[in-house]
């Protein structure tokens, strides 16, 4: 901890994860040491057209690239790992985090080739690490995946907690509930701030445990002994995954995994002692036909009906190596992520087309605290201010409520927007500036590449195909040497609208024509006027707005 | 009805409505006469980009022209009614229908220009029509919008009811509750098939009374006496207004509509007397600066979050006439159709974000029967065949369990496909046939001229964007007299890849003279050379597939 003078100010300024789900990452700064709390991805809206995932913009960490002493994760998901490889090709500052997590970090940099370039630490629970002026403490909660933790950010302005995702969970699965003395004795010393969870903050009541999935799956293994069961749910939710293991067990069935990401999660549990598999049930897909139907339990990924996920893939029946059959009984573990509702149900539907039975109930509860449990944070800690995270707009304001229904007062909360810069002190907080920010697009290889420019031609050419009209002038006369063709895709099935594409064919050559035989020979004003006329002309018979496309070559004879 | 041997047999021939939400339409053929149950349009799957709606394919019917004797319409939704402009174009019968039904339909064919010329009859519940060897009879049912018919279809192989989408209030709004007891006298007589409605055969218990909500309206009313209402809801729900109308005239507010089908809907319900405004409640947006806030209450469309509806064009701030203010109450009156539920939330993330207050609870109730509901039916109507319809494979497949615990024989179950020609009787039913059917595609002006290969052109466009290829050869040398040069769009932002580009022209060009010196004419060889040396290009560098389009040019010098 530096011992100059406390002249300089906290300040807090989230890079993402507020206004959306996904993409969390906040930075700390104080004197001249910053910290980043998470480095996470989002995926993509619906109308960005082809894009994979959106990672933060982070030129404002590369500007004070000497001044970031390191980044704290504070668990294993997407929303909090995902854009480490991107973000590191710029910023190569040590990563802090729980063995789980930093296992499944490394994976992923081993995947870029990433693994030897990053120094980086894994940190106990009730360790600290010291990162500059700043010392973070890692403090045990719980969530849908293990090792999750959040994080009290010692600054000589006073301390800071960040909760991460977690929700309470007093009968966990796997390790110790969540570290709620921890809470209150930071609390006692007073805390300056408190960062939490908003993403159930609308939700009335408690967040059931974990626990009780299992006497769900229990039930549901009780009541099916003759036939297959195949259960969809998240790769990364080991306990889940344990819970099933453990009715596999008790009911003599053999499980099985499928899903890429399922199987290289699952490993890494199972290898880091995470998952207990000490009946041997796990086998392998190649195993299966060695088991009958009612011995075995699938545990597949596509509980959120991703087309490409193996359940979707059995759904359709392109599965490779499974093959769903009448009488099979496929459990949801999960519940949809908005957004994903009709996937889900076109899976459904398929899945009872071929004659499986789905089973939607009491196998799913969340990973994240509701409003006790929010409360019940917010009496420990006893925050000066309030700033909600992780969520959308409606979310934090939900959480606004909360805080101030626990004595946070009115002004002291602080709903930020992306790039502010919130500076805070016992004396007051404000907003002192913003940093560049925003989501940047990656698609394939491409990071950033791909903008709004780009993503509206997509939505153009998404809603209502292309035409093109090439046609190529003799370089010095002018003269028209071919063409003018017309060319279309997505528009109208070319050979069934034979009439329509001939009378545009006659209105673009008479628009180049008119051009012409008035001497024009700014291609500009020949572009122009052929997309004029074409549009009106395409409008007034089709009433659409395809992307109109006029290519001039130029030939010298 | 015919007096002539009893020797033809009842075919149901489902044209849509099964395996999807919509484009319901059923045919109903006895000897040389057909009768055609709904004509309804179905919203486009997510992945039908840029198509507007989904038509049945009605080339069955037009093939037995002669045979058909008129279209009977259940209700005034568009998932029933929509597809009629388009259908009728190519099938010009009568139409039968209740009055509010028959005003609705008037107020689309007037749009199309086609009221003069089909044959239309208002039909009162309890009354019959003859159509051929049929005989409909209206029976009045309870749902979303008013005047909704079952329909008892005699024939002389026997009686087949046909529910239409129903639910059973007991204390309906407006009008009548469902003639149960009719239902009941149908059912003594003996009936041969039910075709139920399936929307909510996932849902135990009961559906709630319309009128519930207007409980809820008053408490809403109640306590929020100093701020603006605005109550977003279906502009067909014309029950909801009415109540949002009492709860108004009750607490002294003026009711204002906003959106285009909510104003058009609620002046049809209004002029035909299905709205009782005798309090004077409503007025007119301009009027609206007359009044203080929280002396009005909106009614608005988007309650889906539609992006050109009304609330989200005021949620964006976009609205010509209403801007949304800081403490401003917004009821969602409505719950979100599956697919909808993230457009939803953004429009509540933008209201949120504007400092409005978002209410969302007890202010909706399905319009569909329930479990408990569907079983009440079939104790009355007692069928000795049930073919569940309205909905996907998942709910007819819940309705056909139903159907079974009341008694229905499994084999007498028929879950049928679209097209499918069930043949029934009381000593049999089987599938004797397949007629021509599938969904046409609508876009713009265009009725079935976007098919399934526009479609997949429009997916490839939207992921990753077009690369043109343009080149002029030569007539008869086939030398190159202009290009290869690169035009792309909604590939990558061009001004920020000139490497990219550059490099990829480099490669088209050494395919094109490779093709020239070893002296290939064939063009789509040419083509096909640069398309596999481009896409191999792009792919190793962007890992992106965008349409690659060479288009070659003859030009004589």
């Amino acid at each position: 901890m530096s011992s100059k003078p406390n002249k300089e100010k906290l300040k807090i300024i989230p890079l993402g994860g507020l206004e959306q789900i996904g993409m969390n990452m906040t930075a700390f700064e104080y004197g001249d040491s910053i910290v980043v709390v998470d480095c996470g991805l989002a995926f993509p809206e619906d109308d960005m057209l082809g894009i994979d995932f959106v990672i933060p913009d982070v030129t404002w960490l590369v500007e004070n690239y000497s001044k970031v002493k390191g980044f704290v994760i504070t668990h294993g998901h997407e929303d909090h790992i995902g854009a480490i490889p991107y973000i590191f090709q710029r910023l190569n500052v040590p990563i802090y985090t729980t063995k789980l997590t930093m296992t499944l970090i490394e994976k992923k940099l081993e995947e870029h080739g990433m693994l030897q370039m990053i120094k980086r630490k894994i940190v106990k629970f009730g360790q600290s690490i010291n990162l500059g002026e700043f010392r973070i403490e890692f403090i045990k909660t719980n969530h849908s995946i293990q090792d999750a933790a959040a994080l009290a950010i010692y600054s000589p302005a006073g301390i800071v907690v960040h909760t991460g995702d977690f929700k309470v969970d007093y009968t966990p699965v796997f390790g110790d509930m969540i570290d709620l003395q921890r809470f209150a004795e930071i609390g006692r010393k007073g805390v300056l701030a408190l960062l939490c969870d908003s993403t159930n903050a609308e939700r009335p009541g408690f967040t059931m445990s974990e626990r009780t999935v299992g006497t769900a799956f229990d039930r549901i293994f009780a009541e099916h002994r003759e036939q297959r069961l195949i259960i969809a749910t998240f790769a990364s939710n080991v306990d889940r995954v344990q819970q099933i293991i453990n009715s596999a067990k008790k009911y003599g069935r053999k499980v099985c995994l499928e899903g890429r990401s399922m199987v290289n999660v699952v490993g890494v549990a199972v290898e880091l002692g995470y998952i207990d598999d000490s009946g041997n049930t796990l086998v392998d897909v190649d195993q299966l036909k060695n088991y009958p139907p009612e011995k075995v339990v699938l545990i597949t990924t596509g509980s959120q009906g991703e087309s490409m996920a193996a359940l979707s893939r059995m759904a359709a029946n392109i599965h490779k190596k499974v093959k769903i059959m009448p009488g099979d009984v496929i459990v949801f573990s999960s519940h949809p992520i908005p957004g994903n509702e009709k996937a889900v149900s076109n899976v459904i539907n398929e899945l009872s087309e071929i004659g499986a039975e789905v089973v939607f109930q009491d196998t799913h509860v969340s990973g994240h605290a509701c409003q006790e449990d929010i409360k019940l944070i917010y009496a420990l800690v006893k925050p000066k201010y309030a700033i909600p995270v992780h969520g959308e707009r409606r979310h934090l304001l939900a959480q606004a409520q909360l805080a101030q229904s626990l004595g946070v007062e009115k002004d002291n909360v602080w709903i930020l927007h992306t790039g502010d810069v919130l500076e805070i002190s016992e004396e007051q907080a404000r907003i002192v500036g913003k940093v560049q920010n925003g989501g940047i697009l990656v698609d394939g290889l491409g990071v950033g590449d791909v903008g709004n420019i780009v993503i509206r031609d997509r939505q153009r050419l998404a809603e209502d195909g292309i035409i093109i009209v090439v046609m190529t002038l003799e370089q010095y006369s002018n003269r028209l040497l071919s063409g003018p063709d017309l060319v279309s895709r997505g528009f109208v099935y070319v050979r069934e609208s034979e009439d329509l594409i001939e009378e545009a064919n006659r209105i673009v050559t008479a628009a180049v024509e008119s051009c012409l035989d008035r001497g024009i020979t700014d291609w500009s004003k020949i572009k122009s006027d052929v997309k004029d006329a074409l549009s009106e002309f395409v409008w007034k018979r089709t009433q659409r707005r395809p992307m109109i496309l006029p290519i001039i070559m130029e030939a010298s004879v």
